[in-house]
């Protein structure tokens, strides 16, 4: 199902994350961005509203929370780095986030 | 409130939870365990149950989830390691993970 993202698909999904403040992280293929919320039950109910897409997707992401903090790593381990669906995963979290 | 905890509530305090998988963190003044559960959804809803504990006592972890496991940090930044608040927040997470 899954499957590396491609040059073109790196271009086109990849390019506006940055933007939004996503970025690579390094020495691996995988994209990483951390929200700050008010406290910890807003940044904990984004984690909650992440986790059932996440579920609901068979997509999860590595996280961190520190108080209002989330650091969030997405990575696709079947394929060894970043597809489509942690692109995916990174829009709705930050749809949900705003 | 909290304080610092003096070398006997060390000793009463954190022996037990050494015995039950908890270890102290390299270099800082903290203790930390990972807990394993069967998935991602028995993770989070661990995750849940002990958010609710944390903003109910006003005494938050600093928590990494991926998949199935929870690595979980505890220590008292307010008094710049562990107080007795570490031990109660430890204890309620061993009996919510059970």
């Amino acid at each position: 199902m899954s499957e590396l993202l491609s040059d073109t698909g790196r271009k086109t999904m990849l390019e506006p994350l940055f933007e939004a403040g996503w970025a690579m992280v390094e020495r691996r293929d995988a994209i990483e961005k951390t929200y700050t919320f008010d406290d910890f039950t807003a940044a904990f109910a984004f984690m909650t509203r992440a986790a059932l897409w996440a579920e609901k997707w068979g997509h999860h992401p590595e996280w961190f929370n520190v108080y209002k903090t989330v650091q969030v790593t997405l990575s696709t381990h079947d394929v060894g780095g970043l597809s489509a669906l942690d692109a995916k995963l990174a829009r709705k979290m930050d749809q949900l986030a705003e």
